[in-house]
């Protein structure tokens, strides 16, 4: 299994990350998997009745998953997540390690996206990038983040993996994965959004309440409706963006408007899933400015932004109805 | 574990359903958790590159899952699935147990509903009537629909199991099922929809596209928009109902109009779903009808209808702006 994975990135000139950083990711993103799976009392979060640390006992043990996995790659430098968003060096032996490897990385990760919808047991992720260096700031993400990872978490645990890395041909695959460590099968070995004429348009409008505020947002609606998109909205970004990857189109969309701040995380969400549509051959804009996500670089971890990504015709169509 | 299910379901006097029926469907939940964790290929189903039966392999092992657990059950005389709608004995042993045994049921299952979500590892679910007496067709469903279990395949597997056995209290409760057999955790025991008010309402609205040709489902979704209900939609039943339950809130629309014919199945989703709803302290209605589901006998295994169904303040607003 492990094997299929190292053949289909050997050409790319990276052990260290083909062979310990990403086999030590989807280890810990299997594990957060049963983690999950095995932590029946989560779904007391979100009811009335909360126990008060179910759901914060998720967040610890699957941000310790992650920890462990990172801590264990001697070429991963620095480590910052959404639960704990500053970069710290990510093992304590990590300053003699760094010195006997010619590769060096930042891993910033969102270990559990989509808190709202645990309790209903609905389909979950986790969001990874990876950078080449000792930070993820003041770099150009385009160059500098050469990787990025969605984990899964649904009726089975699979993850979409992409990896960009100057001057060398793109690549995004599918995984599922299973319960031992390193052992994950290729499901599809080139993830790529379809091109026109579409079957089937998907769309998935977050925040859509602000549309009864802004009126723009409520015309694109009406337009989704008229030319006949077909809704699917989870609220995660994981399992959202993941659909359009698997049905192959898809358009994500939310909006910033004077009353709804921008609130998704450059670092933890924007930047990685921004790599995997581009590498999908979509487009991720920001929903503020209008701008590529990954034109700009990040002067902060704790830097927010709005999203329209997807196809990349409907982005441009969704620009347009939205932006100008 | 097991025995906790039999305390809170002791006072029925039912012991077939209490120590049989329901522990062997349960177990069957837990296998077709464990088959969907198992299947990664069924990812290949619902892409442009289908490789045939990856999807059909599921369809198929989840209703032998299903089959077998039944076939277990002396007191189960009769069954059919939405894969297979024609009500036969439910094991070859059946004529000579059912003299044995004081109770006999019916089941009507889907094994797995929600087959366009599979693919993008979105959560999907199990749905399960019981039927006190050999068949299900010609009967007064609030009567003799007496239990009905949704199973939900998300990051974990969990299940909601109505009971309303006339002459007694109806109960609404939530599991967490784990691997083994009979191995299950009341995760909640009484399970009830909120009163007003509502910290936050909920809207999850079906074939969002009918929207384009039939004002009135236009002028409800406005409505929501601008009465800021929040989105979400999976696109699964199990799902989007299980989410009003957990939340607390919650209003499922799938109108019926000249275009969009009523495609629901009665005796495997509308039937157990609206069981599970009345349980709940909300309503179920057929949304071409106006009629409450369970009002109408049943006629023929293939019947189906339209749904509106959830708090029973949002299903008579829907009602009121679909239906008069």
């Amino acid at each position: 299994m492990a094997s299929s994975l190292e053949s289909l990135l050997s050409s790319y000139g990276r052990p260290a990350l083909v062979n310990s950083v990403l086999p030590a990711l989807l280890d810990a993103i299997s594990e957060i998997g049963t983690l999950l799976r095995e932590s029946q009392n989560v779904t007391l979060a979100g009811t009335n009745n909360v126990f008060g640390d179910g759901q914060l006992n998720v967040d610890v043990s699957t941000e310790n998953a992650m920890r462990k996995a990172l801590a264990k790659c001697p070429s991963v430098l620095t480590a910052s997540s959404e639960e704990d968003p500053i970069e710290r060096p990510a093992s304590d032996s990590q300053t003699k390690d760094a010195a006997t490897t010619s590769e060096q990385y930042t891993v910033a990760f969102d270990p559990l996206d989509g808190s709202s919808i645990i309790a209903p047991n609905w389909t979950v992720g986790t969001i990874i990038g990876i950078w080449d260096g000792a930070s993820a700031l003041h770099q150009n993400p385009t160059e500098k983040q050469i990787a990025s990872v969605l984990g899964v978490h649904g009726p089975r645990t699979t993850a979409v993996v992409a990896l960009r890395i100057p001057g060398t041909k793109p690549i995004l695959f599918e995984l599922g994965i299973n319960n031992g460590s390193q052992d994950y099968e290729i499901v599809r070995s080139d993830v790529k959004l379809a091109a026109p004429p579409f079957k089937t348009r998907y769309f998935a409008p977050a925040n859509l309440r602000a549309a009864g505020e802004y009126e723009p947002y409520m015309r694109l609606i009406t337009y989704f409706i008229e030319e006949k998109y077909t809704l699917r909205y989870i609220g995660g970004l994981v399992p959202d963006l993941v659909h359009a990857l698997v049905k192959g189109h898809g358009v994500y969309v939310s909006p910033v408007t004077d009353k709804h701040k921008a609130k998704l995380r450059r670092l933890y969400e924007l930047l990685p899933i921004a790599l995997i549509m581009e590498c999908a051959g979509g487009k991720a804009i920001d929903s503020a400015t209008g701008e590529d996500i990954l034109s700009r670089p990040l002067g902060d971890c704790n830097e927010t932004g709005g999203l329209i990504c997807g196809t990349a015709e409907d982005v441009d169509i969704v620009k347009k109805m939205l932006l100008s």
